[in-house]
Order: structure tokens, then sequence, then C-alpha cells
């Protein structure tokens, strides 16, 4: 607790200090870009691994980045959807899971939650879906495979949620409203984006557009 | 989304590439200190603020920074929670308020969200204590001011709903658990923490002890 | 009552006797091809309209063909998916809209139903997606031709739904299901069917393929 | 499918152009007399076994005839009695049950369905007042006999749900409503109807009346 | 609260001293023979009003003596229903609403405490059928005379609620459980009972049987 | 049942001839001045431990006195605290444990409650933290002595679960509400009441202050 006193003091007087007038900007509103959807998780630092600036990212984080269908719960999730596409006009959404995910390993072992840890239990509920098709489609592996297996799908599953929410239906209806499913590595510290041609998670770099229009080719749902 | 990308590409070339021990050992297993419950608003930055390093804070962010009370929804703050606790042996809970808060500036104005922001209209239920207490006791100020007094009970509501949860409350039975309240302005860059005895904000560096015992002396609950 | 006693002994005397073979069969099980999801209304008639046989649709019939998404509710819709997919294999979905939905009606106007029809504007929550895309994009619309839309949205909205299903959601992955929207004219008597290249609801006749394989062409989700 | 899209061709051909002023009729407007509940079980079809004429049937159906108690889900079953009662003024209701049925078959053997289909085994807890009664006052019954009191027992029970209905419970204050308990029976093609005063299910067409009153007399609820 | 504290004291040296016996034996277990569901209002006291023992009652009480029917809460009436029949094996359950109830009076004006008061507003949901039937067949009465239908309606309406739970519905089938409407009336300190075949409340005095087998006559539900 | 009806008789002819002026003038209105929460154990009665009059206690009873925190059920529970202390302006509340309670018992063997008393098991999810703090802190005592802490602590958990309402939250804030722990001792015939400086249960009549300012001093919550 100490050490995190200690930074607030070094946030104000370094980054802060230095920033002024971004922190003078934003105390009036903020106008960020993306909602971005992650884990819990400590090794996951939204801010970090896109380089963005304060200001810029809307974030959502809970363990496992799962978003429960629309109605399904009255948590958290939805509300700050709702507020990020409606009251802040964000279109675009990236739903971030990543490797060495614990709701993941739970989602592997799910009935021995049920005692040890029922919230936890439930709320892989929203993840069902996931470990439904992995189930029946990838029995084969195990272990570390089968994990990264359901940290990908998950992610996709969790999108197929995403787009029950009356805003964001309507948004998608008249591309309005742009939705990647991203992967971040913590062994290599690389991202990957889903690609809905391809059916695979690939480097997103590999596919920038030589011209601005970045959004109209980047992995976007509906494809 | 273009910008993001470049933004991977910047943090594996310059942050993940000095610092690859530490995502060597990460991709091992997190050790987080602390569970750092904040609101989805672009502005606040956990990391940043604290200065925290990458595996130092499990983050939950949603809009408000709000957690229902334990059973009252089945979304993902409970489960979120159970795991920092339970799983991962977090004995330190700071819920993070901010000035200008979105959220609480819908609280203030509640009945306007019902049609436009159901969602949100009906998450706020889970800071209706809040309400209730301003719309008592502070019937009196308005605008900025009552703003600022709802963000900063606010987070007290919150810790009240905390202390339901079963895992919390069996932690703070014997003193193996401490939650702090905190707010963060953005116009200053400062934290002000809740002190109990006091019942005020006060800045957390003028409190810190002159030893090493810090977590026996600053603004726990229970008092 | 008493012409629907006479139903029965008619139904009986004529359509029983002169099918006992199929009726034989048929207690000893179903195996029924296609799950039919339709309104309740008087006027629609899943087996007449598609001159299908005893014993080849399951069918779910409620107020405004809709499906809640998979956690959303504890009502019969996704116990009755779960069954027909997962104990009964059917691989095949149809969701039928029809023409003058009284439930789209009530859509047009929900705030009307607070208070007079309690439980069906709750219901219509799960149609929400369809009122927003809507009151969003159709505007400039009223009355019969608004009504049209919606109905025909609202199709394409619960088969959002649908897909977050978990057995939904794991057949679709391979392949082995197929879903289908339709509306029904009771004016012409005529089906148009979904076409998702089209983005338009066309006659499903038209499109029969030349050879067999109709599965693989006709209007199937995802596209 | 290309079975189906033949019999909507066909259908058309046949019985919309011979009852064309029928349709033009009904696009006008239903005015169902009769709300009829019954399974999904592709073997039942109400308009068949009731010979009734399109408009005349308002129909719900889910795996096993179920109608949670109000208040109880939020699933469709609620809105469509009230919309059925309230809406379409609908003063006769028949719950029909029949032999075979597979969700009956499920609540026979409850806990094996938690892992296996989890939403059947959750909805099966509105039919649970009917397993009670059976384990304890028919324990001595098993296998084809135990299953036909659990279907026979179940639409009684489901009759009890639908009292609790406000809407329901108000019309029958004044016997505006008259509620009627059927089984279908497959293999012979026959429907017995539960008469309160003897306990037992016998075949309506014994009970009809010799003058037109037939509504007085025949299985109502309450007796 | 000094009060209090003083009869805690006079309890223990006149009531306890009196009748240790009675505790000792009380002790060991309870043996109740009547579940008494009352309202909250100081103004009822059932051991006073019945003359009942301790030991007699297993009372349940909570605004307006509502039992929401099976499934539609989780709060604790269903379990302390479940307990008394399972448990305790308890036979008979009277329901007892009284005169001047005030949550009757809130649902004579349900929709102005949906701000006031949201949590009794919703509870109310639970007396609706109540709230229907009066407002159908009612409407010329107000006032002192409305609340007192009001009053007497409910608790038949609770005792229809009642009926949809499991244990309750299998006692039922073969009378091994009475249930007993009751309005206690403040003024003249008087209870009447409803009597079934007069649908009337009467005087329970006047109906007891010349003979000891009161339970088989007396107001029994079913009748 | 005859006992009961007997009972009335007397209660008309005796208790309440003699208190004729009382009954008349609680016949315009209630003014209890404490909220008297506790088990529906048939061995606890609220008005005869305490010695109070009719029209004093405000009383909640159900299995195991739980009050579910704010949000967490639909039940009676939270309704009737509402209007306890909103409507009726009470200033003062006990939530009452007590010796030998089923409830508890059923906590501390709660797996088997499942199939057999579904209802109870689900109910006593709300006193899980008492369940989850005495696993993890009393782990070396078993049987009566195990009982006894969980009675004892359950009541504090469900002084936690009260402090989540909104009117509870506005009302504790300024010292406007006084919350008691008692445990009713059916052997002794005593109540400890908590006293959270010695975190103990003790005596209330030893603590009784010597003025007449005996709120202030006596077991409040927060301390
Ligand atoms: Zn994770
Ligand atoms: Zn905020
Ligand atoms: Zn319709
Ligand atoms: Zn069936
Ligand atoms: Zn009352
Ligand atoms: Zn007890």
């Amino acid at each position: 607790m100490k050490k995190l006193i200690k930074g607030l003091r070094e946030f104000k007087a370094s980054y802060f200090s230095t920033h002024q007038e971004l922190f003078e900007q934003l105390s009036h509103g903020q106008k960020p870009r993306v909602l971005f959807i992650t884990c819990s998780d400590s090794r996951v630092d939204p801010n970090l691994i896109t380089q963005a600036q304060l200001g810029e990212l809307f974030v959502i984080r809970n363990a496992g980045n799962i978003i429960p269908p629309f109605g399904a719960t009255n948590g958290g999730e939805g509300a700050t959807i709702e507020y990020a596409v409606q009251a802040l006009d964000i279109q675009q959404i990236i739903i971030c899971g990543h490797s060495h995910c614990g709701a993941m390993k739970g989602l592997m072992k799910l009935n021995s939650l049920r005692e040890e840890m029922p919230l936890v239990h439930d709320w892989l509920k929203y993840a069902e879906a996931t470990r439904r098709l992995v189930l029946d489609h990838y029995s084969q592996y195990q272990g570390e495979e089968l994990l990264e297996i359901m940290i990908a799908e998950n992610v996709l599953t969790q999108i197929e949620n995403l787009r029950t929410y009356p805003v964001i239906h309507s948004k998608l209806y008249q591309g309005q409203l742009s939705i990647y499913a991203w992967i971040y590595h913590i062994e290599t510290g690389e991202v990957l984006a889903y690609d809905p041609q391809k059916h695979a998670y690939v480097l997103p770099q590999s596919q920038l557009p030589e011209t601005e229009t970045d959004e109209k080719l980047l992995h976007q749902f509906p494809a």
C-alpha cells in the first residue's frame, strides 16, 4: 500500500506536472474513441499495450472479459456498454482476451468450482457457449493447447453476446459500429486480431491498409 | 484503430523489449497485491496514477465503480471479487471514484434515464443508497458541489455492498483484508483517501506512518 | 367448446382411422427434422402452411415469436430449443413471423402497455433490439409500413438472440445447423424467406436449387 | 427444407386458393375462442386433432406444456396468456398434455439432466409439484405407468400455476373463464378430459350435454 | 429500548420462572401444529389472539401477509413454508389478514409507491391478482369498504399462490394438509374465517362441529 | 384447530374486553417503535419475551431471521423493512436469533439440503457469509458449540446485509437509526445483546445507563 501511495505522489510530480494541459482539458469531459473490454488480470494493461493516451480508451474489466447476453444479468457490463455506445457515441469495440487466463482455466474444470468459488462458477455460465463448442469440436486437445483454443473462442462467443444489446444491434445495422476480437500474448507481448475471412487470429499490423481507410478492412464484425 | 495498432507495435518494440524478463516471469502466473475497483472512464488509468508495475493491480472497471450487494446481480463484479480474494489471496482492495464521473451525474437525474438508457438506469439501483443519503441530507447543495458529495459518498456505499460478500466478510473478520476508499481528482492529479476517524477524505501521503507498518494505520475498514 | 369436442370425434373417425399406421409408428418416438418457432396467433398454422406431415415439425409458439437471449429468462423457450437441438438432433430452425402481428403492434406503442398489460410489456424487452433499430433507422415510416419493417426486422433480431445459446453456438460452428428467417403473409398465403446476400426477404421457391443440395444455398445463417 | 418449401407452394395453390375469403377476413384481425396450450412435440397438432378452423385456436407450445406460476419467469408463457385473456378476451383455456411426452420422461430422471441439458433441467422446476406429488403418492408405479400418471398430473399442476396470473384470477372469479385439462393419446387418436367430480380423465364426448349449454357442465375449473 | 430491556427482565422473572418445565422441554425441539402467516403489523399478535401456547405456532410475518407463487422470489417465504411442511410436518396453515392493513392501503394507490417506496411497490406485485380482481369487479366501492374487500380477497389470492409450492401441492393431494383463510378485526377483536361453501367470511365458532372432527368440516381448502 | 378457535373466543372474552380502549385506539393507526426481526420458530414469541404491549413491535419472521442484501431477492423482507423505516418512521431495529435454531442447523449441513429442501437450501445463500466465516475461523469446533457460534455470527451477518438498504444506509448516516443484535436462549429465558466494543454478546441489563439516554450507549451499529 505504501508503495502505491508513493506512486500517487510520483505520478503527480512527474506525469501529471508534465501533462497539465491534457488533464485540464480532460477535466471538461471525455471523448474516448474505443470501448476496450478485457480481463481483470494484473498482467493486462490496456493503455500500456496499445500505447493509448489518457482519454482514449473506455474500459470494462472483469474476470474472463465476459459480456453476458442482453437481459441475462443486471451487472455492470450491459450498463457500461450502453453508456459507451449511446452516451459517448463510441464506434469501436475491442474485446481482448489474453494468454494464461485464469477464468478460462476455470472454465476447463467448471464443476470443481461449484463448491469452491460459486460466484465464479455461475459467472462462467456466460462462457458456456465457449465451453460447449470446445467440448464438441476440440476433444482431442488438452492442457495448454486446449486453453489457447478456449481463450480464442471465448472472445468470439462474447462478441455474439454483445450483438444482442439493442444499442449494438442498431448501430451495427448501418455500419456505425465495428467490433474487434483480440488476444494478447503475455510472453511475446504480441496481440493477434481475429480475421473473419481467414477464420484465424493474425497479426493486425500485417493487415493495415496502405491508405487511411483502416476501419473498413480490419477484422470487423459483421464480416 | 490504426493508431492503436501502431501502438501495439510500439509497445512491443519499446516497453516489451526492455522488460522481457518481467514478461517471461509474468507468463508463469500473476501475484497481484491489490484489487483496484474503478470507473470505466477513459480519464482514469489505475496503473498510471499509482505508478504500479504490470502484475501489481487486479482491476475491475465498470460505469460508476459500483459493486452490487452479494446476490443482487449475476454480473461480473461478484465473481471477480471472489476470484481476487480467494484464488489470488489478495488482501487489499481499493475502490476508487473520480471527479466528473458520468455515472454519478446520471444518478443525479435518474428518472430521465429510464427511457433513454434503461440499462444504466437499472444499474444505478446499486447506487440508490448513495442517492437516498444525498437526497435526505444534502438537499441544500446542487450542481458541481452536489456531484462531488455524491461521488464521495458512493465509494462508501460500495464498500458497504462489498462487505456482504462471504469471502470479504470472512477475511475482514480477522483483519486479513483491508478496504480503502479513494477519490481521484482529474484536474489536480491528486487522490484523496477516506479517513474513517475524521469522516473525511484526506491526502493519503499525510498519513503515511513513519515506520513500515502502514497497513495498520491507513484508512482501513472496518475502522 | 362443443365444436372442438365434435372435432376430436371427427379427427378420430376420419384422419386418424385413415392414417393408423403413421400414428402407430409415431407412438414409438418422434424424429422431427425442423424446429419451427412462430407466433401464437390463431391465423398461423405451421403444419398447414408448410403442408408438413405429423411428426415433422417441433414447434415453439409464443406471442411475437420471440427468443430471449441465453440466460435472460427461465421460460420455456431456451429449454425447448435445447431439447430440440440436443435431444432430438434437429438441424434446421425456422423462425417465422407473420403480417398483422399483434405483438409487433404492441412494440410500436410499448409505453402504453406498461399499465395495461405488464407481462406483455416486459416480454417485449426481448424485442427491444428490433424497436431500437427501427426507431433509429426508420423514423420516416409509420402505420402499416412501419409494422411490416418491425415484423421483418424482429425475426432477424430473434436469430441473433438464438445464436447465444450454447447448443446453437456449437452446432453452427461446423455447419451442423441452419437457421432460416421467414415471414408469413396472411392475406396472400405467401411465405418470404430472408436472403442474407440480398439483405431482403424473397420467395424461397425462386431460390430452390436445380439439384438436391438445397440446404447449402438457401438463406442460411451464418451466411 | 426443400420439402417444406414445396409445401408452401402447395398450400398456396390448394388450401389458400380455395379459402381466399377466409384469409381475406382473417387479415383484418383474429378472434380466436380458445387458448390452446400444448407441448412442442411434433406428433401433436392442435388444429388437426380438434379439426379447428384457422383463426380459432390461439396456441402456446413449449416442452412439456408447462406454465410457470405468475412472476416465476419472464419467458413468453405469461405474456402470451395475458395477451390472450386480456387483449383477445379469450374465455376458454385448454392445457393439453400427451402420451409419450419427452419432457415428462425427463422429469422422471431429473438429476441426470443437470449436466446434459441444463436448461431443460431448470425448466422442469415448474413441473416440480408434479414430480413431488408422484414421488410421494405413486412410488409403487414405474415405467410406462408412472409416465402416464406424471403426464396426467402435470396438466393439473399447470392449471394450479395458471390460476396465479392476475388476469386469470380475476376472470375466474365471476365465471368468465373456463379451464380444461386434456390428454391426447397418440396411439389411439383419443383425447381424454379431466372431470373434477370424478377426479378422472374421461372421454369428453360422453359428457356432452343434450342441450347447447355445454360450457356449464364440462370439466371446468374451478369445479 | 430501555422499556424492552426491562421487559426481558420481567419476562424471565415472571413467565419464564413459572413455566420452566415448558422451556426445558422446548429446548429439546419444537413440534408446532400450525403455520401461521400474518402481517408484520404491530397490532397483530398471533399468540395473543389465538391464546396459543409457546411452541404451537410457527410464524411467517411480512408486510401484507403475502406469499409469492412458487419460484417467483427467492425470499424467505418459500423456504419457511417448505421447512414448516416438510421438516416439521405441519398439517395446518392459516393465512391471517387484518383490518386497516397498511400494505393493502398501499395496493389501492400502487402507482404512487413506485418512487416513494420502490421495494413495497415491487412486493405488491404478488398481490396484483387481488388488485386486478377488485378493480374488475368492485369498481363501485371505495374508501374503507374497498379496503375491506381487498383485505378479504387478498387472503384468498395468497392461498392460490401457496398451492403452487410442490410440498403444498403434494400434501393437499391426499388431504394431509388444510389451509384456512382468516381476517382479524382489530376494533372488535374478532376473527372471521372463510367458508368456501358460502363464499363468505364467517365466525369460526359458529361452525365448530359438535363432535371432535373439526378439521374435516372447517373452511378447508380445497373445499 | 379447535383449540385455536376456542382461543379466539377466549381472547375476545378476556384480553380484548379488558383492553377495549387500547384496541379502539389501535384501530386508528399503529405507531410501533421497534422493528423486530426474528425466526419463525414456534418457541420464539417476540411480544412475550419483551413483554411489549400490542402496537409496539413491527415484526418480520422467517426461517433463520435472515435479511438478504438489498436487491438480492424480491421477497417480503426488503419491502417490510422499507415500510417500517420509511412509512412508519421506526428508528430501532432488533435482529434476534435464538438457540437451537433449525435454520442454522441446516446451514451446518448445507449440501444435504439441496435435494431434500431446495428452497431452504437456496434461502441459506443469504447466510453464506456466516457459514464461510465459521468454516474459515472456527473449524476446531463442532456440534452444539459450533451451532452457537453460527447463531451468534449470523445475526451480525444479517446486520451487514441490512446496512445495504437505501433507507437504512441513509438513516444510519446521521444517527437516526439504531440496530441491535440479540440472541434469545430458550433454556434460560435470557436474551444476550451484542456489544460491539467488547465484540461479545452480553446481558443488556448490565449495560443500562443510569440515566434515561439508553439509546446512545446501548449496542448500537455503527459503533
Ligand atoms: Zn484473464
Ligand atoms: Zn466515472
Ligand atoms: Zn403475432
Ligand atoms: Zn411432450
Ligand atoms: Zn397489514
Ligand atoms: Zn430459528
